[in-house]
C-alpha cells in the first residue's frame, strides 16, 4: 500500500471484539490492502493470540482506551450488551475525525448508547448491520469473503456527517458487500420480522418437543424438514436474550401478529374448510417459492 | 435373477402412483436385482412415459385393476386421498397371497382405508411410511439410493400376518433402509409432533410475513436464517391441506400446544425476565445441538 486514500482505506483499525464479524472485516480489507493496521481488543487471551496467529490481526490489547488512541476506524463487533460500556471507556481516547461503527444486529437500542456514551463524537458515528449470521463465533471463524455478495445496512444518525456515512460505505463495498441506509426504527422491524422472530419461534417450537411425553422417539423420527426448521434453535442463548430484549417493542408486535396466525390456522384445521386451508397454504407456498428469484 | 427367494423378492410390483416414493422404490430392487417386473400406474400419461425411459417401471397401465392381476406385491405411492378409490379397485382383483403396502405419510386414516375396503385381505396389508421426503416429485425425480440410510416406519394392523410383515421389511432393507415397528397412534402422533405442525407453522409464519405492510422489504432483508426456518413453507398445498386434515387430532393438539409456548415466551419477553429467557433458550439450544448425535 504506497498511498492511503483515506476514504477507502484506514490507517489503524481497531475491532472492539476479535470474532467472525471484525475478524471477517479485516481479512476483507488486508486481502485489498485498504488496511496498514489491525488491533483487536478483546477479554479472551486465547482467542486474541488465535487472532495474531492467523494474521486476522496485527497488535492485540486488553484495552480498548489504549487500543484506539491514533485509530481512524474503530469497528465495534462484540454482543450489544458490551457496546455501551466500551464506547464510554473509548470516548475520551478518540481522535476527532475516527470513525466509530459497529455490527450490532439491533440498532434502535445501539442507536441511544451512541447518544449516551459518543454525544461528542456522534458527526463520526455510524451504527451499522453487516448482515451474516452464523452459528459460528470467534476469531478463528473469520474468514475472507465473508462479505462477499452480502448485505450491510447502515442507519445514520440525523448528526452523522454524510462523508462518515459515505466512508463506512465505501469500505464495506471493499468487503465486496452492498450497503443499504434505512432508520433504525425501519431496520429493527424488518428485522424482528425476518431473523429475531423466527429464532424465537424456533425456540418455542423445540421447547414444545421436549415438553412431550414422547420427545425422545419424536426426536429419533425428525427427519430433513425438522432439521432446516430448527437450524435456528441451535443459536447462542446469552446473543438471542439480548437481541430478544433490545429489540423487545418490535419482537412483541410480530410474536403477537404470529399468535393470531396460529389461531387462525387451528380455526382451519379444526373446521376442515378444504379450500380455505389450501388458498392459506398456497399463499405461503407460493411466496417461499418466489422469494429471491425477483 | 436365477432363483427367487419370495421373501426378499417380488415377481410383479405394481406401483399405484409412479413418482418419488414408488419409483426410488423399484430401482433400488431393480439394481439389487430383487424384481423381475415393475408395472407403473397412474393418470399422467407423459410422467408414465417418462418413467418408462428411465427405466424405472416395464411396463404402464391407467387401470389398476387390470394391472395387479398376477401381481405379487402392490405399493400404493399416491397422495393419501387417492388410496380408498385405488384400494377399492384392486380388491377384487388381488391374489390371495399378494402384499399390499402403502407410502403415506399418515396412518390412521391409512388403517381406516384399509379396513374399509380390503377388509377380505387385511392378513397381506402392512401400512407404511418411508421417511424419504423432498419437495420434488414425479417419476424423474425417482433415484436409486433415496432410501439408503433412511427409515421406514410399518404400522401392521392386529390381523396383518407376521410373514408378510416380515416380506415388507426385508425389502425395504434390501433399499438400504432401517425398518421400525409402532401402531398408527404412535407414528401419528410423533409426525405431527417432528413433521406436520413444523409445516404448518412455517406456513403460518410466512403468512405474518406476507401480511406486513412493508413485506416486500423484509424478504428483501432475509438471509440465511430466514431461508432454512421457512424452507418447508414451499411445500405443496394440496399435499399439506391432506396432511393437515388426515392427521387433524394430533396436530391440532400439537398446534394447541405450541400456542401455549408462544405465550409463554411472549410473557418472557415482556416481562424481560432475563435468566428466565436464558434458561429456555438454552434448553431448546442444547437439544437442538445435541439432537441426531446420540
Amino acid at each position: 500500500m504506497t498511498s492511503i486514500n483515506p476514504m477507502t482505506s484506514i490507517n489503524r483499525l481497531v475491532l472492539l471484539g476479535t470474532g467472525l464479524i471484525g475478524g471477517s472485516f479485516a481479512l476483507a480489507l488486508k486481502r485489498a490492502g485498504r488496511v496498514r493496521h489491525v488491533v483487536g481488543v478483546g477479554r479472551n487471551a486465547q482467542n486474541l493470540q488465535r487472532a495474531l496467529d492467523l494474521n486476522v490481526i496485527d497488535s492485540a490489547s486488553h484495552d480498548a482506551a489504549e487500543a484506539v488512541q491514533g485509530a481512524d476506524f474503530v469497528l465495534i463487533a462484540t454482543p450489544v450488551g458490551q457496546m455501551g460500556r466500551l464506547m464510554g471507556e473509548i470516548a475520551p481516547h478518540l481522535a476527532s475525525d475516527c470513525i466509530v461503527t459497529d455490527g450490532g444486529s439491533t440498532k434502535r437500542d445501539v442507536v441511544a448508547l451512541y447518544r449516551e456514551h459518543l454525544s461528542q463524537h456522534l458527526g463520526q458515528c455510524v451504527p451499522g448491520h453487516p448482515i451474516a449470521g452464523s452459528e459460528l463465533s470467534g476469531a478463528a471463524a473469520a474468514q475472507y469473503g465473508l462479505y462477499e455478495g452480502r448485505r450491510v445496512v447502515l442507519t445514520p444518525l440525523p448528526e452523522t456527517r454524510s462523508d462518515a456515512v459515505a466512508r463506512v460505505r465505501a469500505l464495506w463495498e471493499v468487503c465486496g458487500a452492498s450497503v443499504y441506509e434505512m432508520s433504525a426504527e425501519e431496520h429493527d422491524g424488518i428485522f424482528a420480522c425476518v431473523s429475531h422472530v423466527p429464532h424465537l419461534l424456533a425456540f418455542a417450537y423445540m421447547n414444545s418437543v421436549l415438553d412431550r411425553s414422547n420427545a425422545s422417539a419424536c426426536l429419533d423420527f425428525a427427519a430433513t424438514g425438522f432439521r432446516d426448521f430448527t437450524r435456528i434453535a441451535g443459536s447462542h442463548p446469552d446473543m438471542w436474550r439480548d437481541i430478544a430484549l433490545a429489540n423487545r417493542d418490535a419482537i412483541l408486535a410480530d410474536l403477537k401478529a404470529n399468535a393470531e396466525q396460529l389461531k387462525h390456522v387451528i380455526g382451519l384445521v379444526e373446521s376442515g374448510e378444504m379450500d380455505a386451508l389450501t388458498d392459506y397454504i398456497g399463499r405461503a407456498s407460493r411466496a417461499r417459492n418466489g422469494w429471491g428469484k425477483r
